[in-house]
């Protein structure tokens, strides 16, 4: 039940793949030299090691206590958190201007793995407050901005996302929530559903972020405002005054992440809570959309940390558990000797290494999407972020509960026990493919959005990229054994998006998962082709053993590809005919 | 959160595929005329879906109560159970001269799946008691019968098997629970964990069957004696006498079935248990396996049933959810129109409906080994039995699990709220992976026990069969679009027989899964075929839409099996080559 943060393999990552130290020559990051960011890394790797992860199977247990609208976390996570606070570790990747550490968002995922690996329940604290930030950073006024952002950023207030109501969740559009102009401020009223850390009593204020409906507002999509609405209402000198006119009326009880509090909001019972409007009217969703990618990347991140604490845990349990006879006798007759157990701890192992591959890209192309050079870098860089973030979530997530199920099961028997943990990882990760955004929901924006709307050029792009890197592979005998079937990878990744443009809408959406997969998988394999090509070139200690695991990943999880890629066939066999009236029983 | 029996389902498979009509021909199987089988399946389903099904979640919820050696079970259980016990539903494969309903193994399996569908937690005491029963009817003095079937087989008492101890799981080869001759009995003493229904208030009397060692006993899997052991000792009469030396020390905290008890069982702390020895010394683990068939398929059968549950929770939720707008307008707009929830219900859907047809074949072989015409046509279906079993116990239960994490997709973040009850079919499916031997015992069974062992001979007699099927199907237009694809199952079968004559210990082992799940795919896709013929030769209503559904398995599932099926190649790559230390944190 330990965890060992993986410091070094994401130091190797940021600078062999990520390009840290070139990152750091911007401006912004002039601190985020290797030698510091490693300094962050092992910090933080010692405090998620040493006092998170041990209040993870705590917080599980212990879940929440709800009375009269109030919430008790779990024991000892008030502490945790006011260390947080008081190390800045609330939201690392806010500029150093406003009370952040100004680190490049490729590292802050780097923390937020940990941070979720460690304790994925309480972490969501933070990462929500991470998305009130950049909402009130990039569109709120100056007056808010002074008022709200500082203690946010330093976690003395928390934040929180109301989006969800009953009738609208994958559909916003269908939001009911009403705000009235009042003064300078606006009266809210509704009801909001599935709002993360809606209440808690970790900090003395919660800002909520909550979109709703002004009286001329359009119906649809674009009629929806963003406002934000105190807990507490603030004085303008910053100090709190009297309780808005909201409350939690109930918490959910959920499968996983026991210890974050799920809550039903009701906005207005009184009369209305005191909001204020946040950018122009009707571009609530706009905003939303805008912090989209990096809360689904962080999703993506939270899934490839859940995966990494899996992993650990299983491979812990492979080491000291002995039974049967594994065919050659070294490990000391220990269960990881068996051929079977090695094929889902590696399947574990190699999975979580290419997710984390994988949402480093999609991070520092977030970094280079911010600042890079020239406006052409810049919009190169952000297509890249909007063609991989459904990836990233999407595939990561999907991985972490696969998983997260192997590693119950390397545990037999015990792994239905509660007291193991290795429950407790499922049932956590579970929730990754569904809130923001479902894997569904990830696939259709890629189809959709992602690669339809540009007619393919974005994918094209990123896959004349990928083939400008395998030419330099072909060069080294080290990555002789992956070129052919790379080559492949990258042929069907091509024949995908020719199907995709000449597809129906319903064949699309049939297969648009196994688009997602299809993606996931193959920019997988070439992350680990990556890394490998980079440690032999590093002549790295490790070389022998990231070999194995790439072959292992080739042997095992690519071939899954081929199958997932013959899009064109499948659709002729049928793949989306399926009536409704077919699913029900015989 | 209701459950209706696929009852009309069931009796077409079991007349169109299972030759129901022919079984009933044998003196054995006389009652069991298809009339008759249809008004016993009309009544399961009718008090599985009306009584049971609703203390489903009940239990869950409730769990267990435990005092001082005592467990409670939920509310409503008690009287459930004692109607069981009243309407002979206990153990309705049981001969009628044992006091049973003398059914055939396959309309057991269909009763099984209701009971499992309704409530899985539920029906394991009565499960563990049938295999009981079939200990002690198999091998048991007629002393013993006389003393224990009847009560068994009306369920007054219910049975369990005792195998597991701390560090004999997967091998019981290192179990040290120990047995010393006293007069016509035995003394056991030592301690049991994972004992399913170990301890309960349903019955007056528990009957635990109990592995253990006699003093002169050898070393490892040779040495293992099986003794009847009951929570009461039995008087001459059958009235109850003193209570047996054994307790339940403690009940494991699991992630599902929470109101099955898994109990840690402790013989003999006041000096030894009074046991029984079943038929000859040092035969325990040869009886235990020559009842393990029934138990794998049971647990390949409840996997469906839990499959088939979830598949209806999710279709009623996805018909009545109102989110986004489908592409094409119909269903109220309602979720079942997306395309990715028809995808992801037509998973669940085909791929318990392949299941079902898997379990019954195994089933119906199962009765026909045992009341074949003569020895060469009872050994012909018990090699049936042997390599089926594995392939219906292992492809079944992942599936389940596969769908009901599916089911939980489906409802998006409701899924996640336990209140739905969409998430306890998940938690409950997760054990069937594991328990009665994991996947990998089961494919390690499949490759070495059934298809190594007699060079392949079995393997090759069902491939030939299914091309001889196929052969019929080729005259059917119907059957067209399904006839190059089951060919190429079949050569890829046959290939995978091909690579494991020849491939290494260690390629064997570490590619057993997909080998296990090659033949599950197949099979299951051969089955759904056969239906369809079956359906198309009978007329019937539902042609069109079975067409659709087994085009969908064809396009959906039928594809991964391609991937999975390259073993030489994928062996070549490494597939097995990974080392334990490979699999630490980077």
């Amino acid at each position: 039940m330990t965890y060992q943060a993986p410091v070094q393999e994401m130091i190797f990552l940021l600078e062999a793949l990520c390009g840290l130290e070139d990152l750091s020559q911007h401006p912004a990051y002039a601190d985020a030299t290797p030698e510091t960011v490693e300094a962050i890394l092992e910090a933080a790797g010692q405090f998620t090691g040493k006092v998170l992860a041990p209040l993870n199977a705590v917080g599980d247990r212990a879940g929440l206590g709800f009375s009269d609208g109030s919430i008790t976390t779990p024991p000892g996570w008030k502490e945790a958190y006011q260390q947080i606070v008081e190390m800045g570790w609330n939201s690392p990747a806010t500029p150093v201007d406003v009370g952040g550490m100004g680190l490049p968002m490729v590292v802050n995922a780097c923390i937020q793995e940990m941070f979720n690996s460690a304790n994925c329940a309480f972490h969501l604290c933070s990462l929500l407050t991470q998305g009130a930030i950049e909402s009130i950073e990039g569109y709120a006024s100056e007056e808010l901005k002074a008022l709200y952002l500082a203690k946010l950023v330093s976690g003395e207030w928390s934040g929180t996302m109301n989006l969800t109501e009953p009738q609208a969740g994958s559909d916003l559009g269908a939001l009911k929530s009403r705000a009235v102009p009042d003064g300078d401020h606006f009266k809210i009223t509704g009801q909001k559903i599935f709002i993360t850390h809606g209440e808690h009593d970790l900090t003395e204020n919660i800002i909520h972020l909550v979109l709703a409906r002004l009286p001329d507002a359009p119906a649809g999509v674009k009629g929806i405002s963003l406002f934000v609405v105190p807990k507490y209402l603030v004085n303008a000198d910053g100090s709190l005054g009297a309780h808005n006119d909201l409350r939690c009326v109930s918490i959910e009880h959920k499968l996983g992440i026991h210890a974050s509090p799920t809550c039903t909001m009701a906005y207005g019972d009184k009369g209305g809570a005191t909001g204020y409007l946040v950018g122009e009217p009707h571009k609530g969703l706009a905003y939303m959309f805008a912090m989209m990618n990096n809360a689904r990347l962080a999703m993506g991140v939270q899934a490839v940390g859940i995966g990494e604490r899996a992993t650990q845990q299983a491979f812990g349990y492979a080491q000291d558990r002995v039974q049967g006879v594994p065919p050659n006798g070294d490990n000391n007759g220990a269960i990881i000797g068996h051929p079977d157990v090695k094929r889902m701890l590696g399947l574990m192992r190699t999975k979580t290494d290419a997710g984390r591959i994988l949402t480093l890209k999609a991070a520092a192309a977030i970094d280079r999407a911010r600042y890079g050079e020239d406006q052409a870098t810049r919009d190169y860089h952000q297509r890249r972020v909007d063609l991989l973030i459904p990836i990233a979530k999407g595939w990561c997530t999907e991985a972490a509960v696969a998983s997260a199920s192997l590693g119950i099961q390397v545990h037999g028997g015990m792994g239905f026990v509660e007291e193991t943990g290795a429950a407790q990882h499922l049932r956590d990760a579970r929730i990754t493919t569904i809130y923001e955004g479902t894997t569904g929901i990830q696939a259709l924006d890629l189809v959709g959005r992602k690669i339809l709307r540009d007619k393919g050029f974005a994918a094209q792009e990123l896959i004349a990229e990928l083939r400008a890197t395998l030419a330099t592979m072909s060069l080294e005998q080290e990555m002789m054994p992956f070129y052919a079937e790379l080559v492949g990878g990258l042929d069907s990744l091509e024949v995908a998006v020719g199907w995709l443009l000449e597809a129906s809408e319903e064949e699309r959406r049939a297969l648009a998962c196994d688009v997602l997969e299809l993606f996931g998988i193959t920019l997988g394999a070439f992350g680990l082709a990556e890394a490998l090509q980079a440690a032999a070139a590093r002549e790295r200690d490790d070389l022998a053993s990231r070999r194995r695991r790439t072959a292992f990943y080739f042997a095992h999880v690519l071939p899954q590809a081929k199958a997932l890629g013959r899009f064109a066939a499948r659709a002729a066999r049928g793949a989306h005919l399926i009536e409704p009236s077919d699913l029900a029983i015989a």
